[in-house]
């Protein structure tokens, strides 16, 4: 009988993690002065170990004991061969998954949350505060500092904390406190409340509030904990496709195409990046981060130098950018509503590694029904958007005869979101696309910023 | 390293289900002439090859390949190690469980609706009614019939419809048709309706709407299906306890005490029926289910003969019960508010193989959100019964200094009853007991059945 899933025990997990920044060229983030920050500037925002993994370009960093042994609660993470979703494609293509979605809360996030939690556990911090969009990142942190010992406070997009009351619940679950943003806690949130009351928020704005409670704390026991983008943040994650590719080494397979969601591409970072440094050595793969067409950082906005939060705290980052003011139309997959984009992955785009694709809410939760109901599991809003892609590779696949192999993140279940599930079957889920005027705005929100270089890595 | 999981592959996975019958001696079920029913009186409920099985005393009933191939999206189950969880308790006892929370609906049940749905399909029937509770089998029958391409309708407990909007969401996403019960659609439901139109519903009369919803299908492709109570339940949920058992074969450990909860008996049986076996043919082992104090089956009900539904569609069983028409109070763990108790876990009770337990509910909360903030996983409602058991057995351990090896199953997660955590930290979540002279309502309700006899297996 044919196997369904790849597993690796405890023993044969990765003992280091992946770091892109020894084989690809960046543009340095920029300081309010202009020049490129200092580990320093960041002190009061991150522990100095976090920050020092952050700009490190070793290419191998070794994962701590004590993180290995809260990911070992739900990793190694199962590779899956998607055999009855390829059989109601009718393709010929080989469809692989990793599992993301067996974490107790139920998405990759803790792959981060858990050594974040731990850096500042060791460097001191008693507290930490961080932004979610959907709720999987804040969970993840809740989760992550309920297992060492740690406060935890999240500010909570305001559209999706109406829209999913049970991530507060899982939240206050692991005893942290969920706040919906913008909120009056801080000026950042005030600010915003009194120009649009009504705002649905967004994660630029969560993130402003978010460093603004790390950073006014004056016990000096409080730091900010970012769930995507940052550089530290992506290495953490490829224990993904680290895995990954030790389960298909067992089986003799390897990707042709490598897919994954990405609103600040961490899950995408997370599997395609030792994918990426196996193309950099020239084999030849296709690897692409999939977005929603309601927030096309990739595909249509440019690469600049632009704020990761709209109140302008952080540095200046090198990256595709919608505009730090940019405030998404409201879609379900709240992960992938965020203006930028990790600065990694947008500086492989820029220079032609991986290719940026953009897919509707509709087509995505077609393509999550037909995932639910041939291979079971209910993916997230944000896995939808991967799997929309992996169906249209599928069947350009099968339009070219050929046996293709696709390996994509299942980024998380979607077992919280169900009520973007009902609103697909009633009929009231639509699409959003930009229009070309709104091309305009994030323009000029970005004009007066250095533009990063053209660099070229390989 | 420690290791957390214990894991088999699926060519590990047993081929076979264990059948309790072989080694127990029962009271027949009785038809409505007071005689032992025969297997044509049950043809127009199930299929025929299912009857089979519920009727046999074969030790060993071989799983099909089909529904290996089935099982394999998520089996085999790891088999934990819960290391924070003792730490936490500082107890000398060794705590195991079986995470039965990783199949797409989240809990045992689909152990199952996977094989039923199978036996129907393979029997030529096209459409499967059954009831829900908490909402956990009706999602798993639902997951079960889109495997099979069958169509499903669920009759749910009002109380939880309400409750748990997410598991009709959950059910639509895999194609099934999700009902609040009573329902207008049965002479059952109206019934009740009539006489009580703010019911909050129970599990006894969503079997009775689902099995009139199956019966009176003139084209005689429905069939009903029946998420516990039954032989045939009981012994594809044999399989849990069959990969403990191996599992715990590989680290040389053998249980002291096992434990599950209780509400219809299923995920209980599944883990320690193969653990009863080695009871029988004399190994030392103490075998605990759970129940509510809010419906107290086993510990407060008589062993009588009854009606598993209330209006007394199915025949008379011999079972702990506290009477057909009892509606027990609305505590979260729907799973847990069922009148009856399969058979099979009665007769073990009556007989002193097992011993039952009850717990309230705040004690089940407490120790649930204690998993939650050690292991990480959430539990189900119900789970939380089995939580407040394995704290007290570890409490006594430690009292006894006693390095005891205590295996639970962890029969499901709770990230689609989230709601309920919310209650429990608002502190409006309240323990029910049930009155001394509530007992003469349920012994009226009994009073002109036969009795069981009183039957020694051993």
């Amino acid at each position: 009988m044919e196997v369904r899933k790849i597993l690796l025990t405890e023993d044969e997990m990765p003992r280091q993690w992946y770091n892109i920044l020894a084989d690809i060229k960046m543009n340095p983030p920029l300081g309010p002065d202009g020049n490129p920050i200092k580990p320093e500037d960041l002190a009061p925002v991150f522990p100095m170990n976090l920050i020092e993994q952050e700009m490190s370009s070793e290419r191998w960093i070794d994962i701590p004991e004590e993180v290995l042994s809260v990911l070992k609660i739900w990793r190694p993470a199962p590779l899956v061969r998607a055999l009855s979703f390829e059989k109601a494609l009718d393709t010929p293509a080989r469809i692989y998954f990793k599992n993301e979605g067996l974490s107790p809360p139920g998405s990759h996030k803790p792959n981060t949350a858990v050594p974040q939690a731990y850096y500042n556990k060791v460097f001191g911090i008693k507290k930490l505060t961080t932004e979610t969009g959907a709720g999987q990142w804040g969970s993840a942190l809740s989760f992550a500092c309920s297992q060492f010992g740690l406060e935890c406070k999240v500010f909570m997009v305001r559209i999706s904390f109406d829209q999913k009351p049970y991530r507060k619940s899982l939240m206050a679950t692991w005893g942290a406190n969920c706040i919906a943003s913008p909120s009056t806690l801080t000026k950042a949130g005030r600010d915003i409340l009194e120009s649009d009351p009504n705002t649905p928020g967004s994660l630029a704005i969560a993130i402003s509030e978010a460093v603004e409670a790390a950073v006014t704390d004056e016990s000096g026991e409080t730091r900010y904990s970012l769930g995507s983008v940052l550089n530290h943040v992506m290495l953490h994650q490829t224990i993904i496709g680290l895995e990954a590719k030790k389960q298909m080494e067992k089986i003799g397979e390897y990707p042709d195409i490598v897919i994954g969601c990405a609103g600040g591409g961490s899950n995408f970072a997370g599997l395609a990046y030792p994918y990426v440094c196996d193309k950099i050595n020239g084999r030849e793969i296709e690897i692409y981060p999939v977005e929603p067409t309601a927030c096309p950082t990739l595909t249509r906005a440019p690469f600049a130098y632009d704020h990761g939060d709209s109140a302008k705290y952080t540095p200046l980052l090198p990256m595709h950018s919608l505009g730090h003011s940019f405030v998404p139309a409201p879609i379900h997959a709240g992960g992938l509503r965020y203006h930028g984009m990790a600065p990694t992955v947008s500086q492989l785009v820029s220079e032609g590694l991986i290719e940026a694709k953009a897919v509707n809410q509709l087509a995505a939760y077609k393509a999550g029904v037909l995932m639910a109901r041939t291979e079971g599991i209910v993916p997230a809003p944000e896995t939808n958007h991967a799997l929309a892609c992996v169906v249209d590779e599928a069947k350009k696949a099968k339009e070219e005869g050929k046996e293709k192999v696709i390996l994509f993140n299942f980024s998380g279940h979607g077992l919280i979101d169900l009520g973007a599930y009902d609103k697909y079957f009633s009929g009231k889920l639509k699409d959003y696309e930009l229009g070309k005027e709104e091309e305009s705005k994030f323009e000029a929100c970005l004009e007066d910023h250095p533009k990063p270089e053209l660099l070229k890595s390989c």
